[in-house]
């Protein structure tokens, strides 16, 4: 998706770490008319797939998520949460997840009653590393009997694997720019 | 709001403890197409105020926040963070949270690149109780000299005075449905 990666050219930022900061326009401020043009590409890509809801994980993934269910007659958008809240049905299913911008193993959580076995789910998620959030979410459908229809994710750092290693294994990841390589500072896509 | 008022009596759930359960619509699952009434809801609130951004708080409110963007000629959402992350700039403002869900007190941060003497303030919650996260987000806005045009809420609980407190000291807080009162689990909306 070109206006995306043209955005991460401009307004991106690399950091010592393996580290890209687009916190300009994905997630810390969000460009609502870019996440506009991304859920209307997550449907191009995945609207045949009939799906039902949509699972992310807090926070960031929330903006993408609710943006994107517009384009797919309104479904429903579940996210996972990190923590247990008073306000959260005991009754969950969960799994563990690494944080690579948080340092540390936590479990995500949902409802029972929201993650159903006739649920086609699609998940989404701002970035895709290694694909722990992910796995942690192909989890939470699996333990629902739920099925994963697809994996849509902004940005992919294609070099960590972890996308690569889910279509190996038959998940339809589309990631809308993946990063092959951020050497010196320099952003090289796949496909470039 | 009518509509919200009647999912709230449908689906919601009063549980010990003045917790009102709406994670089937609102925070956990998140009903997108009512999303987009109480986005235009609050647009016809609040659209004369010239608003250039949308201030929240991860997680619930940040789905209200980007569909709410979009009857805003999109301006750009920002959302606090609740801790500090490695792809968060250092250069911060912060201030002090009391969560009545999570039952603790953090601090929320939002680079200071993100609010600007210049941004019209919109903030935006899914729930205003004694208002300690209103607050805090008004403090952000204060420290950035970014003016607060208005406060936008789903639900509030308007027994425990935090909406009514910040009327008083002349905040527009507009509240699409106000509960006065929860006794032996029924539900009473001011104006009813």
């Amino acid at each position: 998706m070109n206006t995306l990666k043209e955005r991460i050219l401009r307004d991106g930022h690399v950091l010592q770490g393996d580290i890209l900061r687009v916190d300009s326009f994905l997630n810390h401020q969000i460009d609502v008319g870019l996440l506009r043009e991304i859920g209307a590409e997550f449907s191009r890509r995945f609207f045949k797939r009939d799906i039902t809801k949509i699972l992310t994980v807090e926070a960031s993934g929330i903006g993408v998520a609710c943006i994107t269910s517009q384009f797919f007659h309104c479904v429903p958008v579940v996210f996972a949460k990190k923590s247990q809240t008073a306000n959260l049905s005991p009754d969950i299913y969960s799994a563990p997840v690494d944080s690579f911008t948080h340092k540390k193993t936590f479990d995500i959580r949902v409802s029972r009653e929201y993650l159903k076995p006739s649920d086609r789910v699609l998940i989404i998620d701002d970035f895709l590393a290694v694909g722990s959030a992910v796995r942690g979410l192909i989890s939470l459908c699996k333990a629902a009997g739920a099925q994963c229809e697809g994996v849509g994710i902004v940005i992919e750092k294609g070099w960590q694997g972890g996308g690569d290693k889910l279509r190996s294994e038959g998940y339809d990841v589309q990631s809308l720019a993946v990063i092959d390589s951020m050497n010196n500072g320099k952003i090289v896509f796949r496909d470039n």
